[in-house]
């Protein structure tokens, strides 16, 4: 019998264990209508399928005591960070108690010699920062949200600087995870490498909670550079732009951010944010290094645009300028939800082998305008990896149909230049159904295989993955 | 019941077996004495325990076809690279198969734009960067050894270059692994990253063959830089040395070796390369970059040196020195084979966080004196991770014992300081015994039931890792 049908059959079930739960968390276990709608419907335009409770523990413990709870009644666990991911990741299509560990969210230890810290999953990533700056440590991994580590590390996130610090997979150093079986895991050691034995930290990073609840994460931390330069620089063609992007990391250039922009994002992000950037595709680029390498960088990186028909770049060196510029950038998703009156945002992302980015990238605009649809383009230029934003008219059902129609083709098209259906946001309940045109049945059979082995109830966040 | 155990308790079985893969491979099946013997008892100290047979497939249609073969009968299957592993993970405890891969040494694709390429997994790490060195690209991770990439993957290998450009597990970007059940899977897309389930890449690097047998790999590869330049430096202390190491990091020195060397493996360096360096701790570095960026890199260690009483650095900027000085550094596994005549190298490896190398290091040379025994020790400083050669005379059973006794102390002390008995060798055989104590009960269950959700009747390599 298929366990995640049980739990669904079983109200019963559900009811005692928070019941159960109740009786030990006191107020910090809520039903209430809104909490739960919440902790469902988030970022995402994937339609809400809110927990039947959401608790608040404050320590690995306690969330060890909700899942043996939990698990002695095959009642579903959704774990919950900030709510920023965009695929359904916490939604409870089975029901069962939603996690939220907005409480546990301490950085514990900081070994400043060995680059490293032990944090709660519920801290978010500004803080974190905000909290190391002082000891001249940063932790790279920048989505643009301000997500907290648990989720980045569940969702495999990465974003801006991944072309030049690597993703949440390169970034964990080891987790503490409370397993299915209510029994509390350590993935890893504090060394910053080891042979041994299986991989464990990586396969729960990107397992969305569908293995464990992370309760503890040991992160790679990082010197913040001597010197930081920033700077755009503009293209006649989304081509142009990525072709410069690629010379740029071919020469050897370590950039530290290189996103691309295309034209409909700067008009959005010129309204936001009241800047007049020309309407034309462009590339942010940020540098770390040395004063003398930051100079080199720029200088080089000048040349190879110039190759690219790009316009003088145009420099933001002191903090100001720069912080302007990155939260422009960050604040994308909230100037493309103002840039549409009355419009939803449905962020979708693929990522392909560099090599067909300005090609993949360009057919999709194409197929945007084709639809008849509003969607601006971000992306991670050195990685291959872009952003669509849709703005839809949710209550136009032929638009929304559109955009989904649409959405199916972008995964597609990506899976059609050896690329992936999603980056960075992950597979949740939205992209389930590619999973198995990106890696075979084979793989796929291997992915059921271990959840079965490591959740044979399926209580870990039903319905997500696999 | 046990499966291992079952194919142990049937030599019909694999008698079978062979006589199937001989009718099928006929002389490319391969059971005379000293090809087995070869393939048992390589570069280990650990009894040889050679295969049946050994076969040499030449695709991956080949292997899934051995592996069939294999499966029906319950017949092990040791996968087999260039030999070159330290902990026994090439011996067949419980006999059968043992392929050998090196006829599947091709380079399929080079995507120079992509920065990857596509090879078979019999590839030694020198014959993969000849090939690439014309197109400007080149793969990073040097174990010394010219090991297969298969193997390398396998045992997640690191090396000298592994504190600028990562591990196996980071530089390795897709998989082709025939699984037990005899079916092919596909781990992963040619995109630089992804977000789309299970990290099965990760999980099959490190695996020590025991979950599959990697046919075909997707690899990261870098631009060579355009300038290199190596030196060495004399320090008073390990102590110093460390210090320094991790100051150079700690200011941002992109350092691409950093080599420790103490001052009993100088000596036997020495004796070896026809070198005169001075018999002291010494660390040896490498700085890639633009010439600028290799000048500004040097002149900072240069700083840095001086703070923890370094000598003047003395610089190999021409190939030849350089190439003198690395290959003297690779040749250490011979230098010390030579160094004590006619004794064994009894390679191992911890690793533990970078703060604590220093008194790790200089704990275990203070056990090698009191123990008795001639150990030359090399560190990979940046990772915190070192080896201790100890040169055994094989037929002193109390010099063995002895060796024995240093090899347990030197892995329980890496733990204790919160590092990995095992910085990149891998588990093999030989560290088993220490897996629990370094990760726990739980994640040894973990590791346990992936075992058995995808190798069901343990033919994989079977008597390693778990």
């Amino acid at each position: 019998m298929n366990e995640t049908t049980r739990s669904r059959l079983a109200p019963a079930a559900r009811a005692q264990a928070i019941a159960e739960l109740a009786a030990t968390f006191g107020n910090r276990l809520v039903t209430s209508q809104p909490v739960r709608q919440q902790h469902g419907n988030t970022t995402t335009w994937i339609v809400s399928e809110p927990p039947d409770a959401v608790i608040y523990p404050q320590s690995s413990a306690e969330v060890q005591q909700i899942v043996q709870i939990c698990a002695r009644h095959f009642v579903p666990i959704i774990p919950f960070g900030a709510g920023t991911s965009f695929e359904g990741h916490v939604n409870a299509p089975f029901g069962g108690v939603s996690i939220d560990l907005k409480d546990m969210n301490q950085v514990l230890e900081v070994h400043a010699e060995d680059f490293d810290c032990v944090v709660q999953p519920g801290i978010t990533r500004k803080r974190l920062n905000e909290h190391l700056r002082d000891q001249g440590l940063f932790f790279p991994v920048d989505p643009g949200a301000d997500a907290s580590l648990g989720g980045m590390a569940s969702t495999r996130a990465s974003g801006t600087t991944a072309v030049r610090y690597g993703t949440m997979k390169d970034n964990v150093l080891a987790l503490v995870v409370v397993l299915a079986s209510g029994e509390v895991m350590t993935t890893s050691r504090r060394a910053r490498k080891s042979s041994a034995g299986y991989d464990l930290t990586r396969l729960i990073v990107g397992a969305e909670g569908t293995l464990g609840v992370i309760t503890e994460m040991t992160l790679k931390l990082h010197a913040i550079p001597e010197a930081i330069s920033a700077g755009v620089c503009a293209f006649p063609s989304v081509q142009a732009a990525c072709g410069a992007a690629i010379a740029a990391i071919q020469v050897g250039i370590p950039v530290a951010r290189v996103e691309l922009l295309d034209e409909v994002q700067i008009r959005s992000f010129n309204a936001y944010s009241k800047l007049s950037m020309p309407e034309t595709p462009m590339l942010f680029l940020e540098f770390h290094g040395s004063d003398a390498s930051v100079a080199e960088q720029a200088e080089c990186f000048g040349e190879v645009a110039r190759d690219y028909d790009g316009s003088s770049f145009q420099w933001a060196t002191s903090l100001e300028e720069r912080t302007r510029l990155w939260q422009a950038r960050h604040d994308v998703f909230w100037a493309n939800s103002s840039f549409r009156l009355g419009a939803r945002t449905v962020a979708t992302d693929v990522c392909v082998p560099i090599s067909r980015l300005a090609e993949c990238v360009t057919e999709t605009k194409r197929d945007i305008e084709a639809s008849g649809l509003v969607a601006p383009i971000v992306g991670h230029a050195g990685d291959g990896n872009f952003h669509a934003s849709v703005l839809v008219m949710m209550e136009d059902a032929d638009e929304v149909a559109r955009t989904q129609a649409f959405i199916e083709r972008i995964a597609e098209r990506a899976l059609a230049m050896e690329g992936t259906c999603t980056g960075e946001h992950g597979i949740g309940q939205g992209k389930k159904h590619f999973l198995e045109a990106e890696h075979g049945s084979s793989a796929i059979e291997a992915m059921r295989a271990i959840k079965n082995a490591l959740d044979p109830n399926g209580i870990m966040n039903p319905g997500k993955i696999v």
